[in-house]
């Protein structure tokens, strides 16, 4: 029971349809799927929403299909289900294979599983972890 | 306000010793994190979680890399500090730089905006990610 | 799938009965949505959230209409399906414009991405920050 | 413990600094805080939220107010220390009274345990409230 | 860095006092602790969410310490710091072991885990599930 | 839309039966529900999974019963739907009563309330709750 309705290509305006182009350049597929029909009732929201996820997912130091096991992961813990389809979907068509996908959600699973270990016994953080960062 | 002690090698009985040894052994380090100490005090759970982290986090079809930077994204959505800062720096220790966890993190709270973009307004998954494992 | 039958008004109980009274009085409207129907197979469980509803969702400081946008903001986030649509027909009655829900959903989208990044990067609270409420 | 130091002005290269006097403009204060500070370490992540942050809490048809009640609920509901004192400031500087603030928690409190009645109980979503924002 | 003051039986109003003294006499302490303390600052909320745990928490077809344990599953899983510690010793008041608090630990430990396998590969519900609550 | 296929007890290999058959002994019973059906597309994960549901569920010092309530009072909070249906299930199998759902409920409701009524306002721990196991 979608909140809103979708917008296909022929009854979008400029401003959805320079998006939609976008989309279809930078990925290299005519497909456009739900979530950006959707986003496009409300144009301002769709172009602010696919700058960032041009940005974020676009080229950088982490593999491309990296950033989409970690959102599926992000998906699973918040069980977003569109998320996890569309997700699973795009890390298969950037080569994920069905044993990537079990290894990604055993870790996802795990790791769900020891926050709360740590949480629930308030374990203290080990000194030496304080700033992992530092070069 | 820790609920458990920690429990150091030279306190611990010869159960929890074994892990601790695999620990080491496993990889390749001295160190034992508090995570472990604070679950020594219950050797099977100690027990039982080592060896699930161990089968899960362990050579597979992922890199060690990717499967702690997924650690990090559920870690981060749940907001377990404890795990954050030891999968921080597991990661760092597996060769993330500061710019890959920056990747990370910009990825993991776009897929929590996007989580709700796609709840919010219920957007139905498109047909065609019905089975994105299928062969 | 729900796990509990909807108890209508016709084979309610007198303690059901006076609860749907008095939402219909509140509310000024005949209409007994499922929630309360549901809960109605449970009367003290049933009677202890309408006064909590009542009592919150009643006249004081925020408009009626921020109340039920909060309310929508929460379920969004938690992804209630029930309460979504429960909330936003209960938003649009009150004069929710689908622009609102627009801006709404993005503020929503937003605080749940920076959320992480603050939380993910363990960001220290402002001094200045720590006593808001001061008067 | 935070993971990345603060970027003072001072200390800032050009491009974050473009993004601190923005801030301060929009804003009209010279305050600029420890999330920004902390994001500028990540000059691209940092033009990026701010971006994303002005076009979203800027103008538009919910009163500024509104948006910040509404960015409490959400992270009180994810628990982000930070956010909830940032955006806590935030709203008194708008004109929330503690009054104000007391009833905002109480919704969210509320909102909390009946999205967990409606899911425990897998409440079917009422048939009126399939299409509440159709005109 | 709490939001609101507490405040002690001394400086509190009737309607204060009056919770306090139920709250002593149910729970057969003197001792107020700072969840309550800090309400009271909105007395009509201290005397809602008084009203509310005082029903759902008191004599019922649950074990009062098994009401216990769920509390502080539920407060484990959404990292609910306060709540973690003031319900393990309320548990603990009630009978509960160490024992019993690694076990509920590991149950829910589990459980987060389990979730999210389920979640994540988007299981079916299994027809026979459809009604357990069926007579 | 599951992501993976149902695995029967007739198109399972060894180590997929050997499962299967510990479950249907431990449990006394010869369904197997499509959780462990779906995991056995993966035999490892499926191993590691029930072990751990074996040990965590089994005999121990708090009733089986109780331990499948947690397992709902979680599952509910992460709205879980397999997890809600499966374990509600099993939790009728062992004894509980509707009304004892009803009870389970309305306690994981209260504690999700109060857990943000304690974040939202920044509640500090009470000194006396520091160190609750404490012999």
């Amino acid at each position: 029971m979608a909140l809103v309705p979708l917008i296909e290509y022929e009854a979008a305006d400029k401003a959805v349809r320079a998006v939609y182009d976008d989309i279809r350049a930078t990925r290299k597929t005519d497909y456009i799927n739900n979530f950006w029909k959707a986003l496009a009732h409300d144009p301002p929201l769709l172009a602010r929403t696919w700058a960032n996820v041009k940005a974020t997912m676009g080229p950088g130091v982490l593999d491309p299909l990296v950033k989409e096991l970690v959102y599926i992961a992000v998906s699973v813990t918040n069980n977003c289900e569109y998320c996890i389809h569309s997700h699973t979907a795009a890390a298969r068509a950037k080569g994920m294979t069905p044993a990537m996908f079990d290894e990604l959600i055993a870790v996802v699973a795990l790791a769900n599983a020891t926050n709360r270990l740590a949480n629930g016994y308030r374990i203290d953080v080990d000194e030496r972890f304080a700033s992992p960062l530092a070069p």
